[in-house]
């Protein structure tokens, strides 16, 4: 009994590290996405598109979980968007402790999106809620369209999805309409975007859509401290 | 204490568990190979073009783990190997233990070489010993060229780096030097081979790599009973 006890209590301190997470970002009215996907997705490419396009209304905040290096915090410091990368070391996912860490670092009242990229990684990360309103999940072309049904708990959970890099539909041998089918056994909530960072597809529904969340969330609240 | 002691002995029962595979496989003169990448580097792609490539001299048997689903031992069926898949569940790498349930299937005197294609994950599968006798990691070009930085316990463990998909290196923006300098400060043991599956490139240079190992640890040893 007493191991079982052990991971009651570790569970118990991760929903309520978590749930501190979601009161302090809801008290200054910032919506939280966390981004999950495969080492390679392109998650740090949507942003480097995300945060320019969503202007200067919309300030952006980004925490970054890596196992090492500062390349994807010194890849999106040239967007002028307060980066805080999490280094896990041999941490397969971020932890609500982390994110917590990330957070003070930060002015919350001064973005109005908070961008979570965790560790490339289809599995562990899943299973973690860190205090974020909504998981976003990206799956590219090159890895096949065989893996929304390999990997079926990331996408049951998922708000979005969104098919990435599909300027290579043209050359991979990619069948959209078994990601769409598997996906509709799964998740019939989340809504489904076919994604081109590097070409423009896709990018307006994307930023429509990130847009009204936040409105849902936070009716007329802006950020109330630009600096 | 405790809790330190349970772990311990957690970690003593997948070691045992490893050494007791690798004994048996020994025993019966197989070559063991535990490939790791992220989901869709290209693993059972790799093995659909190895295992005929290796011809009927070289039979070989392949364990699959996934979390859910039976697809890549439905692809690999046709080649006529013996395949059996290992679903994970919520489990994010292959355990000692599921791999000896899987070699309990098999006629291991049958076979020259055992794949063990683990779940797509660049992180977990890395610290777990299977009792292999060799870790081949793939990496694919779609991926990028900041991964070996970003996941080194992978790489620097690994027996061989396989750089996949290289038939994309003329349209996507990648740099290998980068990725042979990340790699020659980790690992310089490893042989890194540039593949494409597709294209064929890489592939002699592969398979000569693969019979030399086995050539090294079993002299002269044959399968004994093919059926």
């Amino acid at each position: 009994m007493k191991q079982i006890h052990v991971v009651e209590s570790v569970l118990k301190a991760s929903a309520a590290a978590a749930g501190e997470n979601r009161r302090l970002m809801d008290e200054a009215g910032l919506l939280a996405i966390n981004l999950m996907s495969a080492p390679g997705s392109g998650k740090t490419t949507l942003l480097e598109t995300t945060i320019p396009a969503l202007g200067p209304g919309c300030p952006c905040a980004v925490l970054v979980g890596d196992l090492q290096t500062t390349r994807d915090a010194e890849r999106l410091g040239p967007l002028a968007v307060e980066t805080v990368q999490i280094n896990t070391g041999k941490g397969c996912h971020l932890t609500p402790g982390q994110v917590a860490e990330g957070l003070r670092c930060l002015d919350l009242s001064r973005f109005a999106f908070l961008f979570i990229e965790n560790v490339g990684n289809m599995v562990c990360p899943a299973a973690f809620d860190l205090g974020e309103h909504l998981r976003v999940v990206l799956l590219s072309v090159p890895e096949g369209d065989d893996k929304v049904a390999k990997y079926p708990t990331l996408f049951q959970k998922a708000d979005a999805v969104l098919l990435t890099k599909v300027d290579l539909l043209d050359i991979l041998d990619f069948d959209i309409s078994r990601v769409r089918d598997d996906l509709s056994r799964l998740n019939t909530r989340a809504p489904f975007m076919e994604i081109s960072s590097k070409r423009g597809d896709g990018l307006d529904r994307w930023l429509t859509w990130l847009k009204d969340q936040r409105q849902a969330r936070s009716p007329g609240q802006e950020p109330t401290a630009k600096s």
